[in-house]
């Protein structure tokens, strides 16, 4: 995707210096763009818990580059192993982490130490490729919902979308945004509700940034807005992300999702998901009862940094002496998703829909 | 209600000085409590449009002062009427300022210039006590919701509310707040979700203030975290306020209150709206489709005001070329409110409710 009309992945080797890792550095968009270096294996589990980089699959592939720049030092077993524990503890509840450290690992143990460095890169570039396609054929499927709604209504198509699903999450194209991209691309007039997603912001923050620098027309909301717009049929379609999803179809995505799925189903408004099958967690059904909801810094709340005198600052929203919750996820029932968008196509949100688009998994779970 | 262990209304004329109306300073709380002055009715009009007093009945009272004031300088008829006028532009839709205003001045034309100065304060101080009576008399009644919970449940209730319908925005017990101060009066142990309430954030500038002053247990919420709650049965009862009701029992309040009613509908928490009488709007049918919903200021969604280096400052939050949206109310439709709390008691949100309550307008609309 693009940021000031040049073309950027998420995660790139440093030109001319291919032993160095560049990536951009989220913290501080949308105020300004800097990139930053991870030479070491330590600075890419700092990256990642510093959430310099963040999105479950942005940071499986800053872990596979983080156990290359460990080959660059030492190709010991004890070592890469130390580094791979390092990784995988940066972000303890990465499902995706941990699978991208665990795939490459795999590889570097089937050979010898002078292959290892080649070999790791190519597995970072491997993950790499293989995000960028899944995220592609998301957009390409999701386009045909938009196409759609477009050959039926003939004029703009509105868009809400929740939190930061897109390219900046991932490596290029988004889940949730690639099928606005595409769109795009299809020269079908889209514009996007841009929901600011407290209390972190990514909507705010990454979505509007990414649809600036894309060029695509949209709107920030708070996240209070999404059923008015909804009741007065000015939202289309809804799609949104997902962190977890479960066998039959329920949806764990960034909080506040859910009152986005009871507006949708209450004004008749389709609801998609966008994932990549690797969320999919085969072992679970329903989703409000089974997935565990992380619970985070009250500050999140209490507090609120923005960019003022040249500078991000924080600044404290509420009284001294009010506690806070800050829950950062929660579950959308199946029943009030229209679809999923994968990247092997479109299906309902059911364990009938998921097995008809991945049947590998029919006897392999349940 | 207490502040610092005080007791205070949000309007008082001022000991040893009887001609400074006092109010208490709402644009910088909850960082600072400053009490303001108002001495002279372009005073009190600019107190109105600089929000330093907000919420309906308050601002009706600040200009029944005004009036007062005014009548201190002069009791010509020239010289009142134009008080009035530029009382009611202060801030030109609310309902309760206009009927405020022209309570007063019907009073002053009935007596003669000499009277006028008396009866102005006479009503003034009128307007403020039955509007004290009334936030009573809802909490009285919305004390039984609270008290019959808490008998089938033996725990503590979960009230959430969403913005300050408090007693900040009138003068004294508020709306939504009034049967929560009353449980708490009657040792029936209450905790609060607060909503913070973008994009003016009154949950978390005002609500939270309220709720730490009076030592009501409190826990302050981003406005996408009370789906989730409810789906795990932590909250009771919903009390929120309202700025328009139709005569069948559609509530026009702040946005996302929609939003917070179907999570309610979804998972079978019972949602109640708290109102004085007054803002029954008897010809209205359809909220939905009849009431004009405000568009507000841009920079309420792209920038956040906050307290840092001891004073309040403003940051940005969204990246600049990023436009906003900004509705400042939304219409929750009588099917998902479980009843409306009004001073004479609580009734179904229908027409057939609020004439059982109100049997008086049953010939004087429709």
């Amino acid at each position: 995707m693009k940021i000031q009309n040049q073309h950027y992945h998420t995660i790139w080797t440093k030109k001319d210096d291919p032993e160095t890792v560049q990536v951009i550095d989220q913290r501080v968009l949308p105020h300004q763009l800097v990139i930053h270096d991870i030479s070491t294996p330590e600075e890419a589990a700092l990256a990642i818990s510093d959430m310099v980089v963040r999105g479950a699959p942005l940071i499986g592939v800053t872990a596979a580059y983080g156990l290359y720049l460990a080959c660059l030092r030492s190709t010991a077993d004890t070592e890469l192993e130390a580094v791979a524990q390092a990784l995988k503890a940066a972000r303890p509840t990465a499902v995706n982490l941990a699978w991208a450290v665990d795939t490459v690992m795999a590889e570097l143990r089937d050979v010898g130490a002078e292959e290892r460095t080649a070999v790791a890169l190519a597995a970072a570039e491997r993950i790499q490729s293989e995000d960028i396609e899944i995220c592609r054929m998301i957009g390409v499927h999701g386009l045909e919902l938009i196409r759609e709604l477009y050959q039926k209504k003939q004029r703009t198509i509105n868009v809400l979308t929740h939190c930061n699903a897109g390219w900046l999450a991932t490596v290029d194209w988004g889940t949730a945004t690639s099928p606005v991209y595409h769109a795009m691309e299809a020269d079908i007039p889209v514009h996007v509700w841009v929901d600011e997603t407290r209390p972190r912001n990514q909507g705010a923050n990454l979505t509007a940034y990414e649809m600036v620098q894309q060029e695509v027309p949209h709107t920030l909301i708070v996240d209070n807005t999404g059923g008015h717009l909804m009741q007065h049929g000015m939202v289309d379609l809804v799609i949104v992300g997902t962190d977890r999803t479960t066998s039959c179809g329920d949806v764990a995505n960034k909080i506040g999702t859910y009152l986005k799925a009871l507006a949708a189903k209450d004004n008749n408004v389709p609801f998609y998901v966008a994932l990549p099958s690797s969320t999919i967690d085969w072992d679970l059904k329903d989703g409000v009862k089974e997935i565990p909801i992380e619970q985070r810094s009250e500050e999140e709340v209490t507090h609120i940094s923005g960019w003022a005198n040249d500078q991000v600052q924080k600044v404290r929203l509420s009284p001294e002496g009010t506690p806070a919750a800050n829950y950062g996820f929660d579950v959308t029932p199946a029943r009030l998703v229209t679809g999923l968008i994968t990247e092997r196509g479109v299906c309902e949100a059911s364990e009938e829909g998921l097995l008809s688009l991945f049947p590998e998994r029919a006897h392999t779970h349940g």
